[in-house]
């Protein structure tokens, strides 16, 4: 990134940010030239407005509320604690108050709590050019985006969208219901902030016009929060397929003490859910006892299963958030991971197979029923990782199909579901096998 | 996601469309409404679009083709196979057909791949009144956005910048050069398309120019393209830490020997990294074969420093792609990781303890020395958990340092290296406590 001009000093603020105090960020914040401050400002995210606001002087705080859109504006109401609401919402004018008020009933995550109020309206009788001059007068007020025009009939329902440079491109005297487009992609207020992520990802549009159950416009979702959107829900996403909770906050401004909470949850469930493993080898000590050569090998048995399970759950996990597998897709997806899984399971055990019976030195590591040692380790590695494939792509269906969230069937879930079965499987294999011989 | 109007042929071409062969799809694309074929044709990827264009008459080639923006045109002939790139390359105009081939000259992945040359610009001394005629003429070619108006000197090198609702609601006689913003963001064209994904969207613009190492401006990348970004490097890491190489298409589009290949290299470097595991058990064989009841804990303690560590490094892979965590920053996360580690290993070693120590049933199942064996497993939890953390977020770090993805560090590779060394010190805390009872 480069800058035209000197402006460095916004950029060493924003450096030095997450070490600063409040006092040395408001000090740092008022030796921002003008501009330079308009652009920081409106950067930050919520919390860290709210939380510059509260060290502002009224003037200062009146000053920077009304510097907001008033999608923004409530997110930082709603980001404040309870006690200092009312103040921001003073700091507005009565115009915006509302606004800011009717929006605070969208939940956070909604098309409803995304949208802007501030979207262009037509009415469709007009002319192009009276379109054109009345367009010019509201971009002096603070429309969010003049990108599309929404033209409305008396009752505020959406009759259709021109995008500003067909309007801007059309002959003078046209009227706009002549030039505006009938067929609108439009979401409803109470849809999924991801789900409008992917709608207007999907379409390639700037916009996209929120309606309620009626059809009336409420407001308008543009592609600049959506960018937000896609970015917040992926990393949701990844920090659960990591096997924590979501944080709030970025890493690095998140204390310890509320990292090691997010994590302990996850890691306590995995650790108690492990014990299962204990269970399941305390049922296998008299094999364990005659063969303690069987124990060698359980760790990579049952990784293999939790490592072929880790990538089924995560690709289905993605494929899923991105609206490419859909729930009623379950059938074909355990089809496909039957086979790969088969087809992994093959390959590993082909080499498992080689490693235990071809390297010099197995009759001295393993014994002398190294080769059947072979066989088993090879037999349990296809069912473990055909078995680790199918669970881990099936268990993200299970998980939406109830109300889950489909992430939650994080890698190491699925490496702790697939230890506990890999282990029977492989004990299993190893007394059919093995019987007569070792066992 | 509603429709107003009857449109429900491309949405229902859109479900139906990974599961017809090209015949079919040409037969359904041509069946479209026009607007609706617009629509559906610019939503489809480049792949998508090439493989369509290469079922077409020349006469609709050359009308789809030049309904593309220049940088998808250039995508869609770097997408096709070399011996269909000239004729796709002819169906463009002359004009077009030169841009397309300047912007073939980037690297796909860097902003001058994703860019667009058809920008707005302006000379500082047209008035605001002479500036708006000319974007109304403007309009009409198809320049990719004006939402930014781009003022340049003679040597198109950038000057300053004004939003189209700047230059708008601007007095009519002003001058473009006393509206327009010196302090411009650029990006170079060698830069890294997540890095301009990551600039776009902290600055929370619209469209940011592109820039040579001259400082002259060669094209924009606006905010759509970004979104499109952002969900693909997301994509990307997800795959990546799930354990396996990154699609190239959809999950249900790629087909079963494409998803073995891409499973099957991560697949079998760790099967081979967790054979270190075999010959970490051997060595501590004789220890094993005295104190069978060690076995039964190993998958719970092991397991327990891979989660650990899969948690520690995507939260530290997801910090440094959103460019929240730096390589500088490493040593500020080492010593939260070891404080986090500890934490959580005092948290989980406390629950091993009670749990073999304490529950009813433990001295017929672990034996006479079974509250040894609780300290053992108590305190190895302690010390793997707190290397889990530690070297799960180091790796990153060391990845990035020597010029790897740092999402390579994926939750099985984290979990496979902990494995290995957990396995080690878990039988020498063993060795140290049961020293002179059972081993």
């Amino acid at each position: 990134m480069q800058e035209l001009g000197d402006a460095v000093q916004a950029s060493d603020l924003e450096d030095a940010w997450p070490f600063l105090d409040s006092e040395e960020r408001l000090e740092g914040f008022r030796l921002l030239a003008p501009h330079e401050a308009e652009r920081f400002f409106t950067a930050l995210d919520a919390r860290e407005e709210c939380a510059l606001l509260a060290t502002f002087t009224p003037t200062e705080r009146q000053l920077w509320m009304r510097q907001l859109e008033p999608d923004d504006a409530a997110d930082v109401v709603q980001a404040a604690p309870a006690e200092q609401r009312e103040t921001l919402l003073g700091a507005l004018d009565a115009a915006s108050r509302r606004e800011v008020a009717a929006l605070m009933a969208y939940a956070e995550d909604d098309a409803g709590g995304l949208m802007s109020p501030r979207y262009v309206r037509l009415r469709p009788e007009m002319t192009v050019d009276e379109a054109i001059a009345y367009l010019r007068r509201a971009a002096r007020e603070r429309v969010e985006t003049i990108y599309y025009i929404y033209v409305l009939d008396a009752e505020n329902r959406l009759l259709g969208v021109a995008s500003f440079r067909e309007l801007f491109a059309a002959p003078s005297d046209k009227l706009v219901r002549d030039i505006m487009r009938t067929r609108v992609i439009t979401v409803r207020d109470d849809l999924d902030q991801e789900e409008v992520a992917n709608v207007i990802a999907e379409n390639d549009l700037m916009a996209v016009p929120v309606v309620n159950a009626q059809g009336q416009l409420q407001g308008i979702v543009t592609i600049d929060d959506v960018v937000d959107v896609v970015r917040e829900e992926a990393t949701e996403d990844i920090q659960k397929i990591g096997g924590s909770a979501a944080l709030d906050l970025p890493y690095l401004e998140t204390s310890v003490l509320e990292l090691v909470r997010k994590r302990a949850v996850w890691l306590t469930v995995l650790f108690i859910g492990q014990f299962l493993t204990t269970a399941a080898m305390g049922f296998f000590e008299d094999e364990l006892a005659r063969a303690i050569v069987l124990s060698l090998f359980i760790p990579l048995v049952i990784s293999s299963g939790g490592n072929a399970g880790s990538q089924a759950s995560t690709l289905v996990i993605r494929a899923m958030a991105m609206e490419e597998v859909r729930l009623r897709d379950w059938w074909r997806v355990l089809r496909r991971e039957v086979v790969i899984g088969l087809l992994l399971g093959l390959a590993l055990g082909a080499i498992g197979l080689a490693r235990v019976v071809l390297l010099p030195g197995s009759q001295q590591a393993f014994g002398d029923e190294f080769v059947l040692i072979g066989v088993t380790v090879s037999l349990s590695l296809v069912w473990i990782v055909m078995w680790g494939a199918t669970a881990g792509a099936m268990l993200p269906f299970a998980l939406r199909r109830f109300g889950f969230d489909p992430a939650s069937a994080s890698a190491p879930f699925v490496a702790t579901l697939v230890d506990v079965t890999g282990l029977v499987i492989y004990f299993s294999v190893a007394t059919f096998v093995l019987s007569g011989t070792l066992l």
